[in-house]
């Protein structure tokens, strides 16, 4: 463990007449003397300097572990008992948070929020325009630090600090995400050939951007390979521990983008594409995310038809989330009430249906039992999201894995990520035709490993270094220009996939 | 020549669908390879970003070559002819500039003003006790940003130049004057045991202190040793090659404050003492700062007392400066109007005595040829402050040669520095016994060394690391509780001194 933001005890020689060394450069020098060469921002020159001899020339050092040397940013009387640090999790709609003690590496606490650019843009794309247009870039870059600043309040409340004392941020986030965070112009992010400003920025203090954290606090930037693999999938591949396995292995990170990586410790190949929001739970009406009242797990007996379904908090429901989606989609699928090509056959059970503005809908939970009396609906609409959605992610899985010469078959494990990945029954996804029907042992939840790789950099030096080596050791495949990956993408279209024999494991009707 | 900011020529390949690498980390790579590790300030980025862009990915970046590493500041598609930077020789009460072209290390432009924080106190110890009240040290440090920034203002309109053109600043001073411009607490450095608050601060930018130079101009400030053994000294060392010496030599810095430092390539010692302002043409009335109208040479013939002078512009008087205060005050003790102990002797010359609100003053320059009919006059008063200060040049020097073992004889050179140096004559200043009595081919006159070192270190490397370690090879030996000091100072108070053997070659009267 060596945080980003570390303590380090010292004890220096008082001066004298026959030591008139200045005290910060008396401080330096019983750091050095411990090997440890610092810089001193200007900014900090005087209270450090007070602090140390208000202390009696002896306390604790706090110190900026950064890429580019150490640099000494306070100096306590004592050892703090927390030295707490936000990782975030920076995504287009949600933010996730956590507060970490680099003290002892535990969690301190845990938040969300939404993403308040949404009032821009739902989406990356529309952000990017409305950040061309006079001053938008700037608003969005306001209205992001306003949100972590608030979520940054959150964490501190709930720890009992001050978000003033948080003394460092570990951001991972799309691209996208990152430009907007930093102000620089995403304007050929979403331009062939799609070269971000820039992939790894360099730590800044987050007084710069306007983040009202601790005054010394740096900001780490998961580094991103290009403009549809970012910073958020670096940290994928750092919490699963893609890159130091022996075996080939996947991660899949599947939120409005799915973003795959293939390879060991050896070599990685990457790809990325929209998958639109439907894994999200970002349809329409019904869908929602993770979160209390979200329906994330459904049953419906083949049989009788009876439906059974799993609130996240055991509460009321109100909607319902990626996983509850791919769940019912895939029940709704083996109990013949879709077809293979993912529409509705109201024949089956026309009691669960009602008409809505939208056309017929498959009722998930009736009024009298829904949250606020307000029926959970799946509607056609939705249904075709979730059918492009399932069908761009296998796309993208089979065009990669074909790339590097492998079949599924030859994948030790998958890593699954995301919000998707948290909760995800993979044998529904599988049914769907969304992952390789592969033994289920293959699948391994990762969770929202964006969130926890940002966690792994503000605590060990090691990751840090290795987010910077990884992007140089990844291989990205642009699939935006990809003409494979658009005739697959119509083989995907139907449940499981127009191959049946691709999934065995799956029964085909009709 | 490595300057502290320099242009090195870059071609990138142009990104394309295969090559989707950010445009900061293309630039990051092409400098990689040539051996140039950067990073890249996030308040740079975007401008930088779209500057290589548009310049086609080829052009001229722009590095500050800083201890902590190479930081990219700014990308040019064509090479400037021009990289100014400014030199800056931060005196008590006066400040002296140059404006340097880091591209060919020529000298654009030179200027100097008035220390403006002379309205808070004329002198070093009377600002330490301003800056203790209120926001005293925040007014004195922009009392001083403030000149700085006309100072800029004025070399950069010299040279046809912008003062936002302005690359870096090389600061020399005494510690006092670094610290108020740092706007660091000076509370100790006038307390035993005289402790600065920092010795060597670390590089800066130079708008974080307001100053309104280049965005991204580095501020070096020149490293002391002690609180009363400024930058300004390791300036001189530097700019007088004291330190690479093979032969034992001295250096002696002559302000209101004395710093003589003494040794070889092998050892430094130094120490420091307050020989008041006389010296720099501080005293009452007449005395004046080396410029316009002011006396430089006086000579008076000791049998008729024809007096002549020599003004540094040739125009009419208007005062005195210190290398004219030199040689007039030998020279009334040549011709004898001046006794052993620095008293008029009017009796020698009633007609150029005149009765002033101070006692009788000598005239040098009478209301006829003056400028603006104000007669140039020294009184009593002046000539006790010039003997107090001869007094403790010499004692400072002796004391600093007695304690390692040395005589004045075993000196190869002694570089004479500070204004005070530019133009004195050495025989001038033996008469007085400010100077040994050595052959007058031991001094050399080095000029304004805090203003040349402050200029070698914005145009070489090997010299900004050379002040790094100058710091750590010179031992300071603190005269303000030296007893020996004090016993010297008595003995010097007569002309040439009390023991008349040490200066054979001055004729004793009395």
């Amino acid at each position: 463990m060596q945080p980003l933001v570390l303590t380090v005890a010292v004890a220096a020689v008082a001066p004298s007449l026959h030591d008139n060394t200045g005290d910060i450069d008396r401080l330096k020098k019983a750091l050095a003397a411990q090997g440890i060469a610092v810089t001193v921002p200007l900014g900090r020159l005087g209270e450090i300097a007070a602090n140390f001899r208000k202390a009696g020339f002896k306390g604790t050092a706090v110190i900026n572990d950064l890429p580019s040397g150490a640099v000494l940013v306070d100096f306590l009387e004592k050892p703090p008992a927390t030295l707490p640090a936000m990782a975030l999790d920076l995504g287009t709609t949600h933010l996730e948070a956590s507060l970490i003690n680099l003290i002892d590496g535990r969690l301190l606490a845990s938040g969300n929020r939404e993403n308040s650019q949404i009032e821009f843009g739902a989406d990356i794309l529309s952000r990017i325009h409305f950040a061309a247009k006079g001053d938008g870039l700037k608003r969005l870059q306001a209205a992001i630090v306003a949100t972590i600043n608030e979520l940054a309040a959150d964490l501190a409340g709930l720890a009992g600090e001050k978000k003033e004392n948080i003394r460092a941020l570990a951001v991972s986030g799309n691209t996208t995400m990152v430009h907007l965070l930093l102000g620089l112009d995403p304007y050929h992010l979403c331009r062939e050939p799609y070269i971000p400003l820039v992939n790894a920025p360099d730590l800044f203090a987050a007084a710069e951007i306007g983040l009202a954290l601790h005054g010394a606090a740096p900001v780490w930037v998961m580094p991103g390979v290009g403009s549809y693999f970012g910073g958020d999938l670096i940290s994928g591949i750092v919490a699963s521990g893609l890159d130091q396995q022996e075996e080939i292995c996947m991660l899949v990170d599947v939120g409005t983008n799915a973003e795959v990586v293939v390879g060991n410790k050896e070599w990685l190949i990457a790809c990325a594409g929209a998958a639109g929001p439907a894994l999200e739970g970002g349809v329409a009406r019904m869908g929602m995310r993770a979160g209390p009242g979200a329906i994330e797990h459904v049953e419906i007996d083949p049989q009788t038809l009876e439906l059974r379904y799993r609130t996240i908090d055991g509460g009321r429901p109100r909607g319902i989330c990626g996983s509850g989606i791919i769940d019912l989609v895939a029940c709704l699928y083996l109990a013949r009430i879709i077809d293979i090509r993912g529409k509705f056959r109201r024949e089956r059970c026309p009691a669960r249906f009602v008409e809505t503005p939208q056309g017929a809908g498959f009722v998930v939970a009736g009024a009298a039992e829904a949250e606020g009396r307000e029926p959970v609906v799946l509607g056609q609409v939705d249904l075709d999201a979730m059918m492009r959605s399932k069908a761009a992610m296998y796309a993208i899985l089979t065009t990669l894995i074909n790339q590097v010469g492998l079949e599924f078959a030859d994948l030790h494990r998958i890593y699954v990520a995301g919000a998707f990945g948290k909760h995800i029954d993979p044998r529904r996804a599988i049914t769907l035709g969304m992952l390789p029907d592969l033994p289920l042992a293959t699948f391994q939840s990762v969770g929202n490993s964006s969130l926890a790789g940002a966690e792994l950099v503000l605590i060990h030096r090691a990751d840090r270094e290795r987010c910077r080596q990884l992007m140089n050791k990844i291989t990205y495949l642009e699939l935006n220009v990809n003409q494979e990956f658009m005739i697959r993408f119509s083989g995907c279209r139907f449940i499981p996939h127009t191959d049946a024999s691709l999934f065995p494991s799956v029964p085909v009707f009709d």
